[in-house]
């Protein structure tokens, strides 16, 4: 946890921006894999993490901001259950940590809540565990079906505002994550060689992650099949001269993610047609960096990085034509399906939950119903303290370029001919994590090889 | 998946047996940790994989018995799920693989069971994720609070018959899974030594676990506090002197899992006191190996096992009075306060879902309610075909070691001014896996390090 004051500060924040209400912050529980009790790992809500820092299973959190009263409502062990478990922080500790002066047992919360909504509104934010709607759907009396859509967008909005800006001492959580990703990836691109599984390099990738003191951040990507974005390890053995794309993340023990991507040869050295096209991701990569500063429109820095794309693709006679043209008509995303980046913080895609329109975008920018455009999560324009990944690639994708074939479509930019010598290349895609400071953006974690002879040294220095 | 007759045969099997009724069975979906589509590993419900093999997310498969119906309910991906996700085998494909002959689209699964159940009775499992308990209440429009109450007995029974009975084939899938999880602990004794924390050593046991194909069969316990039974890795450093309990298993990618514990010494060797406790849980142990035989009460092969145990606490003067009477009293339970064993198979608690009182007990043999004895979760007659752990302890508890003392509890038979010397002791394990066979019982896995020489050789084999 961090200090007190940090727990403090965050409410008072919170208080001062909505003025009233009562808003109810339900902690996550464990969660039950083939059975109730044998749970995949604990996982605590990201919003409850930050205003409390209380990282166990089973409480809430409530403020009633206009009777300035704070509740940590849960259950102390029973002395049987001390005998099985150990130890354990009583909950008044843990409240009196975050400065939170009220804790009471888990039993009284619906009564207190059902009391509260008699009086005024009762806030939650959009609920993403099924066990979380159930609940809501008793405390408060609502159908399971009309949970989701009364969540609170005044609540949702105030959220997003304090915790897209980065506290410096966030910063330091994310750099170390970071880090460890990056250490993640050191030993990805010198052991996914041919004849391991990519399970086999994805297990260990996770243990360097848990021996980190936390987890992964998001399920790992380790595949030879780059072109596919939402792949994860296989059993599929690597070949020699596969190119594997490695897109992982270790999260710290408080919470807050890294998120990298490297691709690499299995084999000690790229092959001339893979280095091209690295090299022109490398291009869209670095130039989008380049952009990065307060007010600038993440929406731009992506179509740019989509255009440096298209050069490249020009240049390799796979596309043609006026490269802004192509970009505005969307030819790009026969290549690049997806966003150059999202926000990164106590969620590998922050704030997830609490949804784009409102993480991502704004009331007057609205997110872009387009192919490739739709899959862009952040749009709106950075501000100092934003923590954003940047990610471009190029995927050749063999049943798209089949299907937008098949239509001719975009037939002024595509170079289909050529393209169809790709079906079988991959994908490429290089990722990185930035803060948005006052005058450009700073790199999180250390450097870690992201150049061909880079790469090629790194793989190669054992 | 194995062939199409053994979920044929399967099937026939069940449908025999309960002769009439529709019977839902939920397949799991994906499960959200920090947002809905931040995944945990997906795992498949094992009584789904059971009847169908079928190891996705999203699909439910209902057997109407009267009208020989099978049918399977679910999507196939969109082209545009396709481009997102590569080529992935239709459900129809899956499908004829389990010799199912009918797919349905999931959107028509609601109104099939609501017009199913205006004929007749249809039967569900307990269902155990909050995601199925939604669903259920809206399939067949019962309410939440009601769901859990309305699964169908017959069913359990009908399931639990089966299931309990292993074939061959999965008693190979169970033979590979312990062999997983015995290269976990020869790692874990290997290389839990001072100065590496809990959580490092626990990672690196995931990645075998990952490594060999499936995952984790249960959370990892590795720990320097053994005495707590529920007590999961931490950020603790290992220290020069500690034991070691590692309780860990893999699981095959076909679901079936190993449960095996070792303890061990941090150090190069035990000491003589260490020694002394582990020479008597191995002794409990192995006479509980022994008397595994069709027919014989689980339950009397735990209070063997605690008598075993209670000769040897009577060695050391840490308990006294007559063995007999100290059992049936539950005197031993100051240091072993949980079951013998389990059940395992496609759950490492195998059906641990479906009920204690179906699984390790029967209409005549209830489940006892006194301290231990209700922790024992097996305590019916052994069957030809049950795969069981065996896993008899000593745990010095501090806080039970208090209590009891501060109310002189079992004073007979416990010589408190010695069990306060332990109070630091830990605690000791030692667990495998046994097939019951025709005439006794058979060990799952090939033999790993358990007597305390064995142990010491493996440890500074590297």
């Amino acid at each position: 946890m961090f200090s007190q004051e940090v727990y403090i500060a965050r409410r008072a924040t919170l208080k001062s921006n909505l003025k009233k209400g009562v808003l109810l912050f339900p902690g996550n529980g464990e969660s039950g894999m083939n059975c109730k009790d044998n749970w995949y790992p604990f996982r605590q809500d990201s919003t409850f993490l930050y205003y409390t820092g209380i990282n166990i299973p089973d409480v809430y959190f409530v403020i009633d901001i206009e009777n300035d009263e704070e509740i940590l409502f849960g259950n102390n062990p029973t002395p049987e259950e001390i005998v099985w478990i150990g130890a354990v922080t009583p909950l008044e500790e843990l409240a009196a940590k975050a400065g939170i002066k009220t804790v009471r047992p888990l039993k009284e919360l619906a009564s207190y809540v059902q009391k509260a909504q008699q009086r005024e509104a009762v806030h939650y934010l959009p609920p993403y565990r099924p066990a979380t709607v159930v609940q809501i759907c008793q405390f408060l009396n609502i159908p399971v079906s009309e949970v989701e859509k009364k969540c609170s967008v005044p609540f949702i909005k105030a959220v997003v505002a304090q915790r897209e800006i980065k506290e410096a001492i966030e910063v330091e959580q994310i750099h170390k994550a970071v880090n460890t990703t990056a250490a993640m990836h050191t030993y990805a691109m010198q052991n996914a060689v041919a004849g391991k599984t990519e399970k086999e390099i994805a297990g260990d990738l996770q243990a360097i992650a848990i021996g980190g003191g936390g987890n992964i951040s998001f399920p790992i990507i380790l595949t030879t099949n780059g072109q596919y974005l939402h792949n994860h390890a296989t059993e599929n053995k690597i070949k020699n001269g596969n190119l594997v794309l490695c897109d992982c993340g270790a999260e710290t023990s408080m919470g807050y993610a890294g998120d990298m991507t490297r691709t690499f040869p299995s084999a000690a050295r790229f092959t001339d047609l893979q280095k091209e096209v690295y090299n022109i991701v490398l291009y869209a990569h670095n130039s989008a960096i380049e952009t990065l500063e307060p007010g600038v429109r993440f929406k731009d820095v992506h179509l740019l990085a989509a255009s440096k794309l298209v050069e490249g693709l020009k240049g390799m006679g796979l596309m043609k034509g006026n490269t802004d043209e192509a970009v505005h008509a969307g030819a790009h995303t026969l290549f690049f399906q997806c966003g150059l980046g999202h926000m990164m913080g106590l969620d590998v895609h922050d704030m997830e939950n609490l949804g784009e329109p409102y993480v991502g975008y704004t009331d007057s920018l609205e997110k872009s119903t387009v192919f490739g455009l739709k899959s862009l999560r952040l749009g709106k324009e950075l501000q100092e303290g934003f923590v954003i990944t940047v990610e471009p690639g190029i995927y050749f994708n063999p049943f798209l370029i089949d299907a937008w074939k098949a239509q001719n479509k975009y037939a002024d930019f595509v170079n289909y001919a050529a393209v169809e010598k790709f079906k079988d290349f991959g994908g490429i895609r290089i990722e990185e994590d930035f803060l948005i400071t006052k005058n450009g953006s700073k790199l999180l974690g250390n450097p870690l090889a992201k150049t061909v002879d880079d790469v090629e040294a790194l793989k190669n220095a054992i």
